[in-house]
Formats: C-alpha cells, sequence, structure tokens
C-alpha cells in the first residue's frame, strides 16, 4: 500500500524526529503507519502488546507549520492490551503502544528514542548523542506450532515458518551451535520463543544467532575503539539505543613496544610476535567485557553484536594477521574492507553467536578510527568544507564536504605525546597542562592536571604538594611553545633568542643554543632548543599534510575543524592556531570532537546503514600517499615557521595578536630528520 | 549472447552427453559455447590453458540423427596453450583443451566425465556410477594486482576484484581463520593463487573457504552414510567426479546399545550420553578420513566439502543434537531441513573452511538417508511406480513416481537382521546365507559365507572347517523359513507342520510347538515356531507399510522396487516376495540397489543441484505415520500370512509355484506384539 496513493480526505500522520508524513484510512494501526514510511519503531512481540517497545507519544494541538490540527480523538482510545500492559509494566503518562494504537484523525507522532521497559538499566550520563536506531540484530518472539505426527517438519522448521510467517525472514541461516538447543528452548518456553535474526547486510540471509525461550525484551551490543594506548569500551541496549555502561583501558601491548612501529618490529623480530599481541589485545578486551558487565548488570551472554575500530595496525592484531607489511612501503593492508566475523572466532566471551563488524580502513595509515571518526563528524555529510583530525604518532587527515572527501596520515611522530620533549610526560597528575607567558617580564603561570588553581592563585603550594610538577604533557608544551612564540621569546622560525638572557633568568645558555626554564622546584623542567624543533618538525608534517589535502580539494580556507581524539580534546583551539598545527579557521568552527572513533563505532553498532554509509564513503574518499607526494616537502619546509612562512591567519589575528614576521630563512634540518623518521617507518 | 538467436548459417554444435546445442559464430571458443549452453565445463585456471580441466572430444563423421556432419577443419588446429599444455603434462590423443579450440564449422563435442589431470590419482573401481558435477565448491585460478600506494586496497580487497573480474563473483565472504593468511598466500604464489569459492544455494553469498598460492588443480570432498551399524565414506575429487577412495567402519555407539532405541534409552538414562555417542562418531569419522586420505594419498586439508547422510537419530547424534525426542510420540525431528554448517564445528579434521551439508529428513523416522536413496534411485524422475525399501530395524519405504512419492517407517524389528531369531546371527564367515529344502525327503542344502561349495558339493567339509558353521544371517533366515513355506513344512499361517515329524526327523517336538532341524555339526541350528512367528511379525509390518502407501497412492501393483542397504543386497528378491516381504512384482524389476543412501550423498556432494532437487522432493513427499492409519492394522493382519491374505502374487507365480491356500484365520499374536514393541517405540 502505498502511502502517497492514499485519499486526501484521509488523516494526515506526521513522525517526528523524522519528519515523514502520509495519509492513511482511519482506523490503521500506527506501529503500520509508520513502518509504511519507513520510520523504524522497535517490536519484539510482533505486536501482541507485550515487549512495550514500539511506544510514542502523540502531540495534540495546531501545528500551522505542518498544517496539522491535532485533537484528542484523533487516535483511539487506550484499547485492552495496552491497559494490561500499563497494569503490568507501567506506561508513562501521554504514552501509547503504536501496535494497539490507531489513527482516528490528523496526527502528530513523536517517536520517543530513548524507550526504556527494563527500570534497573540506568542511562549512563556519559551518553550525550542520541542514534537513530536499525541495527543488525532483531529481537523476534513468535509463537511455534506444536510438532504433529501428520507433519513431520522439525522442531526448527516451524520456527523458521513462524518467523517467515510473523517477521518476514524467508531463508534463515541457523548456526551449528544452536541446533542441539533448539528444542530444550521451544519446549521451555512453551512453543513461545525470541529470536535473535541477525541481518546485517540487504543482501546477505538473515542468520538465526540466538534463542530464548518465551519473551526475551532486552539485547545488547558493545562498540569499542582499540586505540594504541587507550582501549575504550561502551555497553549499549540494541533495544533502546542507550549507552548503559562504559570502560577504557591501557592498551596491555604496549610492553611490547610503545608506538605502533616498534610494536610492528617486536613482531618481525619474534616469532610468536604477533600471536602474543593479539592474545593481549583480546584479554583485555574481555576483561572490559566483564568491567561493562558488572557495571551495568548485564549477561555477557546477552551481549549479540560488537563493532570495532582502531587504527590498521591495531585492527590486524585484533583479528590475528601480521602487521609487518604495513611496517614498510607500499604499506599494503591485507585486508581494507569492512570485516565480518565472529566474536567467538576472536575468542571474545560473549554469546557463541556474537557477531564482530569492523569498520572498513581508508588506507594503510588511515585506519578503520579515522573511518568511524569520519562517519561520527560526517563531512560527506556536509556543505561546509571540515577538517577532521586525529593526531597520535601518525596524524589522521579527513578533508571534504558532500561533494568530495580526501584523506591523508602524516608521520607526526610522537612530539605531540611528549615523547622527543625533555620534559614531556603522559596527561598525569602532576603534569604541566596549560601555560602563559607574561610578554613584559617573561614570567610563567602554569597549570598543573589534578591541581584546580593556576601557579600563582592562592592554594597551589598547597595542592600540589600531593602531586608534584613533574613534566609538561601534550597541552602543555603546545600552549608553552605558543606562548613563547607570542612573548617573542622564540622567532617565527623556532629560535629561542639568546638576546633575552640578559632580560630575564628564565633564558639560560645551553651549549650552542638557548633554553627557557618554565618550572623550578623539586624538578627543573625546560624547554630547549630541540624541544622546540621536535615541535616546528611533528606540526610542519601535520600541516604540511593538511596543505595537501587543501591542494587537492583546490581550497585556500577551510570553514570548520574537528579536532579528535585526546589530544585533540585538551589542546586550545587557539594554541594550536598559533603553532600552525592546523590552518586559519573561524575559531569557533574549531571544536574537539571528543572520542570520534568510538561514536562512530557506536552509530554503526546500532543502525547497519551507518554501516552501508561508511563503506560507500570509504570507497570513494580519495586517499593521498604524503610520501609520493612532491609538494609535500615544500609545504613542510613552509610550514616549520611559526605559525607558517606563506600562509595567513587573518580568522586567528581576529583574536590573537602575532609577532611580526623577521626576515629569516626557514631552519632546514627539518625535512631531512623528517625523511629520516619516513625512512625508519618504511624500515618498520 | 542468446544462441537461439544466432544466425542459421552459424555452424551448429551439439554436447555430448547432455545433447544442448546451439548455433555460435565461426571463431568462437569451445568453452565459452558450452557456458552458454549451460554445459558445465569445469576450468580451473579460467581459461589460460594451464589446468587442464576443460577438455572436451571432438567427433568427426555424419551424425545423420542430429543432421550434423563434422570434418576435421570444423575445430581450430591445436594452438599454442594446447601445445605448451601437451608438452608439459600430456594429453591424450583427440583431446582437445575448450579454452583454446574454437568453433570453426559444425561440431559434436563429447564432455568426458573422468578428465583426469593428476596420474598418481587411480580411479576407484567400486565407482560405478558417473555423476554429472555441479560442485558447491569452485576452484578459481586468478592474478591479483599487486599493491599500489596510490590505490591502498587491501590485498583480500584486490583478491575479491580479481575474483569479480575473472569469475564473476561478487559480494564475496571470506572465513575469519584465513584473514591472517592472504597476505602470505599471495606473496607466496607471487600474486597468482587458488581461491576454493563455495556457493551451495543460488541465493547465498559466495564465500572464500581457502587459498592456495599459484595454481592449486584438486580439491576433494567426502560423502558420508552414518548407518546404525556401519558408517561408510566415500572420498571423490571435485574436480573429476571420481571416487578415488572408500572406507567403512563399525558404527562405535554400537557399544552404548545395539539399535536404535536402545541408544535414546542410553541417552535418557545418562546425563552425558547424547555426548558421549556424538563424540564417538566423530572419532570414528576422523579415522575413516585418515584412512581415506592414507589410501589415496590425498591431505585431509584438500577435502573442502563434505556430505552426510543417515537415519534421524544418527543424523542427531552426529550434529550434537539430543535424540530424546525421537524415542516417543509425536517423534519430533530438532530439524527436518537439509543443515548447512562448518567440519570444524563438528569437531572434523579437515581444512578449518570445510562446508559441512546434510540431506534433509524425511520424516521422524525417515530420515537423511531415506532422502539419500530417493535422490539416488529416483522414483520422483520416473513415470514408473517405484517402491524402494530399506530394511533396518526400522523399514524406511518409499513410494512413487514423478506424479507422487509418499513415504512411511514400519516398525520391522531386528528381526531380519538375526535378532530375535534363536540361531540368528550377523553377517559374518561361518553363517549360513542360502538355504534350499527338498521338497520330497525335506533335507536342506546350505551355502555358507566364505565357503565356496554348497554343502552337498565336494570340498564343503574341508572348507567350512575354518569357518564352522555357526548362525543363520539375514538373508539365510528369509531364505529357509521360505523354503520351509515351499517345502510344505509350514502353512501359509506359519504353523511347523507337527504331522511332518513322522515322515522327516528334521521336525522335532520343541515344547507345544514344533521346530525344524536346519543343522545338525559341532553347532545344533534349528528354525523354531517362535523364530518363524518373529519373521512373520517383522515382514507383516513392513508389507502393511507398503500397503498403507499403496493405498495412498491408489494402486494395486507396483512396477519396480528397490532394495536398499544391506539387507537388501544379500536377500534373494524371489524369497522375500514368497514371504511375502514385498508386493507381487516382475522379477526382473526387483533390484538391489546396493547402498543407495551413499550413492545419494555423493550425488549431493559433486552437483549442488541435487541438494536442491532431494530438498523440494522431501518437501513434496507426503509422509504417512504408520501409528495413526487404522487400516495398518488390518493389512498387518493379513499379511501375517504367507505370502499373504488376501493380495495374490500373479509374476511370482510365474516363477515360483506357491503352496495351495489351506482355511484357517491368520495367526492373532501379531498385532498385540507389534502394538507392544510401538510401545515400546514410543517410550523410548
Amino acid at each position: 500500500m502505498d502511502p502517497k496513493a492514499q485519499n486526501a480526505k484521509d488523516p494526515l500522520v506526521l513522525f517526528m524526529p523524522s519528519g515523514r508524513r502520509g495519509r492513511f484510512k482511519k482506523g490503521t494501526g500506527v506501529l503500520e503507519a509508520a513502518r509504511q514510511l519507513g520510520v523504524y519503531v522497535e517490536s519484539v512481540c510482533g505486536g501482541r502488546g507485550i515487549c512495550g517497545r514500539c511506544q510514542i507519544e502523540v502531540q495534540h494541538g495546531h501545528f500551522a507549520k505542518h498544517g496539522i490540527t491535532s485533537a484528542a480523538d484523533h487516535i483511539s482510545p487506550l484499547g485492552a492490551k495496552e491497559t494490561r500492559y500499563a497494569e503490568k509494566r507501567g506506561l508513562l503518562d501521554g504514552r501509547r503502544l503504536s501496535c494497539s494504537a490507531t489513527i482516528e484523525g490528523d496526527l502528530v507522532v513523536d517517536i520517543p528514542r530513548d524507550v526504556q521497559v527494563n527500570a534497573q538499566i540506568v542511562r549512563k550520563a556519559a551518553d550525550t548523542r542520541l542514534i537513530d536506531r536499525n541495527p543488525a540484530i532483531q529481537m523476534c518472539y513468535v509463537e511455534v506450532e506444536e510438532p504433529d505426527m501428520h507433519k513431520p517438519l522439525g522442531d526448527l522448521d516451524r520456527l523458521k515458518l513462524a518467523l517467515e510467517r510473523d517477521w518476514g525472514f524467508s531463508d534463515i541461516m541457523i548456526d551449528q551451535h544452536l541446533l542441539p538447543q533448539v528444542q530444550g528452548i521451544l519446549r521451555k518456553g512453551e512453543w513461545t520463543v525470541t529470536a535473535a535474526i541477525h541481518k546485517d547486510m540487504e543482501t546477505a540471509r538473515p542468520s538465526l544467532i540466538a534463542l530464548y525461550p518465551g519473551l526475551k525484551n532486552e539485547a545488547y551490543g558493545i562498540a569499542c575503539d582499540i586505540g594504541s594506548t587507550t582501549i575504550a569500551m561502551h555497553l549499549s541496549s540494541l533495544l533502546s539505543g542507550l549507552t548503559i555502561a562504559s570502560a577504557g583501558i591501557s592498551n596491555p601491548q604496549i610492553r611490547f613496544g610503545e608506538d605502533l612501529m616498534s610494536r610492528v618490529s617486536y613482531v618481525m623480530m619474534n616469532p610468536d610476535g604477533q600471536e602474543a599481541m593479539t592474545r593481549a589485545v583480546h584479554i583485555a578486551l574481555n576483561g572490559l567485557i566483564e568491567e561493562v558487565c558488572a557495571e551495568s548488570g548485564v549477561d555477557p551472554l546477552d551481549i549479540l553484536d560488537a563493532v570495532f575500530v582502531g587504527n590498521p595496525i591495531m585492527h590486524h592484531l585484533f583479528l590475528g594477521i601480521d602487521p609487518t607489511e604495513l611496517g614498510g612501503a607500499p604499506f599494503a593492508l591485507a585486508v581494507s574492507g569492512a570485516v565480518h566475523s565472529w566474536a567467538s572466532d576472536l575468542d571474545l566471551a560473549l554469546n557463541p553467536g556474537t557477531r564482530v563488524y569492523m569498520l572498513p580502513c581508508i588506507a594503510g595509515h588511515v585506519g578503520a578510527d579515522a573511518a568511524a571518526a569520519t562517519l561520527s563528524e560526517g563531512p560527506h555529510r556536509q556543505d561546509e568544507m571540515m577538517l577532521l583530525v586525529d593526531v597520535g604518532t601518525n596524524a589522521e587527515i579527513i578533508l571534504g564536504s558532500r561533494d568530495r572527501v580526501v584523506a591523508a596520515s602524516s608521520p607526526t611522530g610522537p612530539a605531540f605525546e611528549g615523547a622527543e620533549i625533555s620534559c614531556g610526560q603522559r596527561a598525569a597528575p602532576g603534569a604541566i597542562e596549560r601555560v602563559r607567558i607574561d610578554p613584559e617580564t617573561l614570567e610563567p603561570r602554569v597549570r598543573v592536571l589534578g591541581v584546580e588553581p593556576w601557579s600563582d592563585e592562592s592554594g597551589f603550594d598547597l595542592l600540589s604538594e600531593k602531586t608534584g610538577v613533574t613534566g609538561v604533557c601534550g597541552s602543555g608544551i603546545i600552549e608553552v611553545i605558543a606562548e613563547m612564540y607570542l612573548a617573542g621569546i622564540i622567532s617565527e622560525d623556532g629560535v629561542i633568542d639568546g638576546a633575552l638572557a640578559g632580560k630575564s633568568e628564565r633564558i639560560v645558555k645551553d651549549g650552542r643554543t638557548f633554553s627557557y626554564v618554565l618550572w623550578e622546584g623539586e624538578t627543573r623542567l625546560t624547554i630547549t632548543q630541540n624541544d622546540v624543533r621536535a615541535i616546528q618538525l611533528a606540526k610542519a608534517a601535520l600541516y604540511a599534510g593538511i596543505k595537501l589535502l587543501m591542494d587537492k580539494q583546490g581550497i585556500a580556507h577551510v570553514d570548520r575543524i574537528g579536532l579528535a581524539g585526546a589530544f585533540g580534546s585538551f589542546i586550545d583551539p587557539k594554541y594550536a592556531m598559533v603553532l600552525g598545527l592546523v590552518p586559519d579557521c573561524d575559531l569557533d568552527k574549531v571544536k574537539a570532537v571528543g572520542n570520534a572513533a568510538g561514536t562512530g563505532a557506536r552509530m554503526a553498532l546500532l543502525n547497519r546503514d551507518y554501516r552501508r554509509e561508511i563503506e560507500q564513503t570509504v570507497t570513494a574518499i580519495e586517499k593521498i600517499e604524503t610520501a609520493l607526494e612532491p609538494k609535500f616537502q615544500e609545504h613542510f619546509v613552509h610550514a616549520m615557521a611559526l605559525p607558517n612562512k606563506i600562509d595567513a591567519f587573518p580568522e586567528l589575528e581576529k583574536v590573537v595578536k602575532l609577532p611580526a614576521k623577521t626576515v629569516s630563512e626557514p631552519s632546514n634540518d627539518g625535512p631531512t630528520r623528517r625523511r629520516g623518521r619516513e625512512r625508519r617507518r618504511q624500515r618498520g
């Protein structure tokens, strides 16, 4: 029945928030109308009024914008099924069961996106984004015919018939592990069961992956971002979309190598290196599964779907693939497309039928995590030109809009993470994270992680006794160097001005160059000329990669910047721009987007349409290999200057007064050292 | 290109043995023409002239029947690819590679069904039936593009592209266990590999299940009949269709219970009974796999497909399903449809990607073995009305023709297998298998298994010293009772005539009844009145089941009888008919069909079309539950008489003179005892 073919006198129904609308004959069920319009409304019991998943809210009044006036009698009065459900389970005021309510006049129907039927499951505060649901798992309650000697169809075969009759699934496959259980479950449920059906792609046959006696009104999934440093996991209800627990842990592979390339080296040097690292990450994941399940009271056997993202090396090691090829040109991925697998094949302690979906990788250095971040931030869904940057040992860079998206990775090295910096350290209590330098006195003020006041505010000394002041973390390094530049301590080509040594004791001679003393205490923390150089190299590599993508897009200006990951969450966009990590942009449109990879993974978990979207997007993304682009070197050289030798920063200068340019050649050691790092990466 | 749309002046090509024909432009490749006509010609290398699988033979001369005259120049001369192949691998005289040869005039092309490219693999003599091939596994040689930093597709993704480009497979799935291997195999094969693609149903997505470097020009499959007593396995080449090794073994489950129902009882009495029996059959199967592989020199990892059949209880135990439900009404199968699974899930020591296919079961007592026998003997493909009988503890009975097929099982009990018979034993050396009784003297002549001469021929005494004469096996029991009837020792109602005790010392009093002394030696073997009764009960159950199916078909006469299984192979059809095990039929059309279940399994292994054929056939078969049919008792009572109380045997009487009927009521203990057995079966 095509809604558009309906008579103009039939009631008009508008579903929100999707905005889909259509005319339906009076007496049409609201759930039926939603289905016809392609509005996703959950229902486990198939319209029997027992699962309560199909709740809606009806708005009454005059909606001029939509040309709809809705009165109380435009929807059927509370029916027997609803009354029974409300008595048994409770139904919030104004809520209706769409499987029971029928259309009796023009209606505006709200689909609440957080229908919750299990009171004990509390919504996680961290869950900020509600995701439209269309999960790959569908819970289907059916009543199965009892065995009949006249029609000797098997129990499973009658179950399949019921699933076809009530839910339209034909040609269902069944997991081997369920075969021995079907008879017992059917009898325990007295010929009513809830089948968990997995259907990801439209072209795939549906699979029966789990079976429960009677009504099973909940199913869960996990979304997981396997980072080189941290593994983060979210547990979500596949039926409400809510995230109900989250947990994170250090990646235990760190003991095999701090950064990615050292882990690849470990595999190359140790015959069982890959197996050991794969096992380590599987064990860590099982620990996280236990943790999120303990936190939420969910049985791991009720987790039926799992989505994983990670950079290419984490992706390969998770799948048990030797990452050696990723350690050298041509950086060949074993598999770039999305991976469909089984949790049991990956030694995950979930239901034996649980499926695993891994997002596609974009290129040898631009992984499934970057794909997930893309899915989350959606440059491909925007008219504006968006730059999405995830800074780690390699920076993953995505630039594009609705028309075209390009991607690259740039070998920034670990300087932004505090490695290669003399006073660098991880973001942990005691680390300097914020810095301000007085341009007159050159005296710094700092803020330390774990200590609320700034160093010149009262209480700092007392409070910092516990943590100490032990080093400078990534965001602190960005700020101190940017502030040194703004205070005139370093020139735009990155040289610490030794002439200032006479003006301030903070400037000290250090061999043939000068250093800036950021902190004098139990530990003396200085920013050396080499530290400045390391940051210049890293930021030049990042900027050159971005610039290359801007060339490909033929643009000189980006509309919007998303800074992803932990680094992106803590740096101040202004200082990132002062240093020239990112190009000029309206500072209001530069945003930390947090763990965008994790959000993208959750989207793919809760809605299989997002899987297709990112698969198609990744196929369409143009991958730029920086090592093969002659212009990369040129951009790199220009980007060594602060903020940049040739690019202007008019938007930034509305907010910050940049020092005047001097006339000096850019440092020349950059490309050489960068090439050295590139060679190391190629040697793996 | 539709062959029918071709110009009538184009050459006409006829493919044999299929008889498909079409007109093709001169210069068309023979392989291409075959593909267009749907003639299955193997090719692993995709037309590169290296696998040699696409061999054909061209017949020249005038073929009046087909209106074709073919001369030597109607096919292209030996090309470079063929010459190279012939030099390297050898090409039999007259053979051509259809990927190289082109059509140059009218042609008659023979597709030899036993193309053999591995000389060391010798064709098994037992392999009598050639089966048209269209296996679920296809071996696909491809050249894969090398990695390219400009196009960062993964290695697997480029392999998939090659498989789509050269073989037309899109949307390929990949087994998880292969992911870690893809890169190494591609590099070992220097970017040429052979992919084993599994595609069973048309609606299923193809799966990459195994991958080999370079050209892999062989793949194997096993077909296996899991009988209650014996497990038989055949190893076949999926590329030539030849069976290259066979092996059999006693079912080790016998130690848990001799017959099916005692095994079900064992499961019910022992908490781990099902697991133990499942494990036992898996271990036995792995032993058989080792045996067929050792015999043929085949690597078990090269076995990529496996087909299993068995009666419902063997079927369930093999799949790890508790068979308890099959022990009592309503005899519910856990699954009746075909089962698709993985060898690894069933603990079979084959390739990790090997798939398992199990034929559908027809009903709770008519299993996948009966379905396989149906597939093999094809009543559903015939115009004639065919009766197919497999006698075991239950007899499985199929009756039908092209129009309609009906099936039932009948509780014959183990009498035909020698159990319940005082002198009964298994078919083993020393067992009497043939009996003739002189109607005048009532003296018997016998033939003993393992001894060539009859007992009245010279050499018998000497030769039988080794074996002894230890008992009577199934076929011997049929013959001795039939001969006793023909000699007038027992009446048509089965009573041993005590009046003959005066005429012959072979008739002896035995309590209130009489016995016949069949053998006097170290062991004295007598046929007692109870033995005769046991056979009468068994044969009456079988005949009543058959009669019920004849009623359903509305027929009084069958055109053709197939006797399947070991029992069917050894009994003489004439004696079976004298006893009235089977209805009257032209004796020339009563045939032992051997292990029809095993043949059906091989067909399903080698040709996935047969899988669809038997799935559809089983769905269409009407299942008759004898326990629910009131007429069964009536037929049973009539069938207690020899050969039958009311049915005539005119065809049999052309060959054998049956004794004149006496006027006596049929024995009345039959139905009572049968019901007792039925009850036992229901109690399980």
